[in-house]
């Protein structure tokens, strides 16, 4: 006899959304907060996007193009793919868990790195999918030798970020191409990059370019960062034609909404935009990362990051605690305890003056 | 050995989508064609969920409220039940799909009706789920003692749409009520009211108003139909706490994106345009209704429906050739050969004047 509601979704811990950043201000009773809790673009969406968006507003009361054709033309010129290797989503995140749905089946196995992006865990506990989680080495990178070698008969998906969120870290082109290589053909190994568009790092490629080496390859994609479209949720998977058609099969007719189709073709042609985005997050960066030097005798350090945020140490203070005292300078950032990180903040890189903000805001806290 | 990917997955039948409308007119090379094909409204999207998703556009790259604490309470307000009793979606048909996959396993079996709405079946497909669909009597009317009578020990949901889709029949008040209170009460059973607004039969009821009777009732609405909101991807379902805590854990924190949560807030406040909507509706199907009438010597029919939509039935004729047929004068409806009417077609009840274009095309089509 099965038990009224699964044991593996029982066991699924309740989400707890982070609060609307009006409702904070509200409770704390302060107004301009500044929220660097989420890795959302300071500069707003994509102009040529908000305007296509606006411009498709009054025929919302049609369904959207089910088969989201003149985003993935795009899209597939974009990522030098084919139109039939590519799939769009509600967000990345939907994707990842369309890949659990198609290809996996109640106890079967994948593996991820510690401390990677935590959708991965939630979507596969959903799914009754059991997973190895491998150690990161050094300064939070990647052990691409040991998750080679967790793969095990039986495995069938990896999951990689890359760059990784919550450390900021990345595997080196070199690295990612002989995981690549060496992960046995039936395994569907997944790298998600959402951060993409923020590397610096001159030996980072991404999976895109590593196609030819290996068929069972998954390549996700958000516009929720450097595109400034999070709050309409789109993103899109690029993989081989045999497994992009099956998760067509299971995903829902309209699961990639008009705003998100029309808003996220627009800003892929927003080259102006990404670039002005990436510059402002490395004025960000050169800000942050030289007020956190400038906070190393209180054992304040972080982990280098090829993204727009980072993970800041506090040594063997509660991050909790951190944060809660920043928020009552109106500065919000994420607490890692999730992570299994309970000294650390994620803090995103702002524009310049919410950088400083958030400097400020850290030293008062620092303080107390 | 398992195969590479799942029966359920590679039986699942590819979705083909309608095409967008601008592609269709280039394709024939006509304009100003008018699409009967996905019950959508008529009159556009509600002019203050308009206003209201125009003035969040600018901050689309923050993410979506992920507790949809607004819309949901708004939600809780309209369907008289408690915050805790709701969950919103992108589309009830996400809702849908969460709810097999958050209740079913693989294996698990369920109960709909002939002729209901497609996606159940796909979406319990995709999850690997066994289902019994019942026969309907009459003139398209659901069984309900087949369908209490189809439930056996093991079955875990049961599905309904009311009023349903293709269809547009309905069960009365005092069949669904009896159908709530006879089933066993471990079994969930969920009402699909997507078309409720534009009932007028006096002997309906929601299933709102029956939460009484059985626990284990979840009822889901949608913001596509009469509200004007199909491209922004919205639906709520309503049921118990314990249940749709369950659900909430398995979405993405993210499913219901901004426009959604804010447009649908504004809708369900826009009394006027329901109402308006609802009389255009009606108007639509007094031209429909005649029209078809002066049909009967040659065999046209139509089934007595209480949503926007009407289930034309075309004697012996080809449902595909009058489909074709009306599509070259500018007119898309829905052929119903995936529903298992291949000698009809659904046509959404447009303002009169769609009315009018509707009827002419088919009697062109006839003729030919």
């Amino acid at each position: 006899m099965r038990p009224e509601i699964a044991d593996h979704i029982t066991s699924l811990k309740p989400y707890v959304p982070g609060k609307p950043l009006e409702e904070l201000e509200r409770e704390l009773g302060i107004s301009g907060a500044i929220k660097l809790a989420s890795n959302e673009n300071p500069l707003g969406p994509s102009p040529l996007a908000l305007k296509a968006m606006q411009a498709a507003l009054a025929t919302s009361q049609l369904y959207p193009d089910g088969a989201a054709f003149k985003l993935k033309e795009r899209v597939a010129a974009y990522a030098g793919a084919q139109f039939e290797e590519i799939a769009t989503g509600n967000g990345s995140n939907e994707l990842l868990t369309l890949m659990v749905r198609t290809f996996c089946l109640q106890g079967d196995h994948a593996v991820i790195a510690d401390h990677s992006f935590i959708a991965y865990r939630v979507i596969m506990q959903a799914a009754g999918v059991k997973w190895t989680s491998v150690p990161n080495v050094g300064d939070f990178q990647a052990d691409v030798d040991a998750i080679i070698a967790a793969v095990k008969p039986g495995t069938r998906m990896v999951f990689l970020a890359n760059p990784n969120n919550p450390t900021g870290t990345y595997i080196t082109a070199p690295s990612l191409r002989r995981l690549l290589t060496e992960i046995p053909p039936e395994v569907i190994v997944v790298v998600d990059e959402a951060y993409h568009e923020y590397v610096q790092a001159s030996d980072y490629a991404s999976a895109l370019s590593m196609r030819d080496v290996r068929e069972n390859l998954i390549v996700a994609r958000t516009f929720s960062k450097v595109f400034g479209l999070g709050g309409v949720r789109c993103g899109f998977m690029v993989g081989p034609s045999r497994l992009v058609d099956y998760v067509n099969r299971v995903r829902e007719p309209f699961n990639c909404n008009t705003m998100a189709q029309v808003g996220a073709r627009a800003a892929l042609d927003d080259k102006d935009f990404i670039a002005r985005s990436v510059k402002v997050n490395e004025e960000g960066r050169a800000i942050m990362e030289q007020g956190l030097a400038a906070l190393a005798d209180r054992h304040i350090t972080w982990t280098p990051s090829q993204t727009n945020f980072l993970l800041v140490h506090l040594g063997d203070r509660d991050g909790e605690q951190i944060y809660d005292a920043m928020l009552r300078e109106g500065v919000i950032v994420r607490p890692m305890r999730g992570y299994g990180l309970p000294n650390a903040l994620r803090m995103t890189l702002g524009t310049p003056e919410q950088a400083q903000r958030c400097l400020k805001a850290l030293e008062h806290a620092l303080s107390h």
